[in-house]
């Protein structure tokens, strides 16, 4: 989808459960061993009271929100702003959506409200994309 | 490492070289399939010329620096702002660095320049994290 | 084998039991997100009452014992047939067998029945096989 | 999408370039350790001249493009027959295409023609699917 194509308050959105397997293939790509993500006997002992998912690996759902569907394939991705607001659990179903926010045709720079929402409806991560939508496709 | 152990300054890295491999299964864990990332004969085509990694992945290095080294297991991560200034391509060798920035001990909250460099000196990430150091370890 | 120590009825079977960490890799290898695979929110409300692993996967198991059964290492497969006939559940038992119908000593090609089966006896998968043994081994 | 919405002639396609990775994920996951996927050495000395992809891989490209494209999600597979008809090498690029080619709007079937392409647009699989679309989505 190119810029003159996309309108204020488009909004897309992919789902997933988290397993156990996301997080282990995740700690093993980036190296981020954090106990609470890897090690039930500890992170039994935290807060979370068990293993958590990697912010980041949740983070990943937005670029695919805005690669596959909105803009879609052939967006470059300029920048993404993060907080994250809750953990998400092994099992949970993280819901990621982003929705545009403000275009601007001149500079073919687009930006989006990005949010990753779990199966009870609460806001695991929220932040804001900035993306350059692709001019032809 | 708590926060009334850090200073200002204080950095930490991790490196990568990016396989193949890792390409693969972050868009295998996120659904990601931009052609950019997993189609060569579509990437040649791009101004990428080639297959590029995810940028959400090599944010997962400084995830993996603040986790695993600064200031370490027991880590919360609240945010983090990032910029993608250049592509990394398959190959590439991803260095992740973190430096403290500022620390709130009454709050105990840290910020880190977060910045990720390719294998000739290039900046490809660059960024803010805000993180709740463990109060004990 | 080649195919002149191959008879009518000659059988072979694997047996795996479907892990998640199956599915999830599958998808991730394939790009099928289909939800009811990788959904457990969502695949809860449909007629499957949760997750299911993708059909490929199982007719995946016939192809392993093709490969390393019957015929075995150095075969061809020129074609196969597949009827899904009930879902494949997370924690599943498939046992895959293939079963020689006829044989073409004069062209070197093989005909086998294709057989899934779940862990309670039911046919998930039905099918034919059509396969060039090895002529050496 | 549902019957009522396809109609004969509808297209859709993945792509993606097979990766090692693809490879021996697929052979752990079957537990299809054929020389002619997984042994470099072996596979060298064959007709081949070194590893090939499995072909029922390529078939999982299929069951992708149906499952997110064409009907989409909510799509039952009920039946897929495969002619298996050039070899994928790792690294070739394979563009997997359904088009509808029969529609009972009564029993709500649809058949696709199936074929997957390679990067120099040679046929690797060509068959045929059977679908139940998703009645709502």
């Amino acid at each position: 989808m190119t810029i003159s194509e996309m309108q204020i308050g488009d909004s897309a959105s992919i789902s997933k459960t988290i397993a156990e397997t996301d997080v282990y293939l995740f700690a093993g790509i980036t190296g981020d061993f954090n106990p609470v993500h890897i090690n039930e006997a500890a992170a039994g002992n935290t807060i979370f009271k068990g293993r958590i998912a990697h912010g980041i690996l949740s983070a990943g759902f937005l670029s695919a929100v805005l690669a596959m569907k909105l803009p879609g394939p052939g967006t470059i991705y300029l920048e993404q702003d993060l907080k994250f607001t809750k953990p998400v659990r092994i099992g949970d179903t993280v819901t990621a959506t982003c929705t545009v926010t403000a275009l601007d045709t001149n500079k073919n720079i687009a930006k989006l409200a990005t949010t990753c929402l779990n199966q009870k409806g609460y806001v695991v991560i929220r932040g804001t994309a900035t993306v350059m939508p692709p001019k032809v496709y």
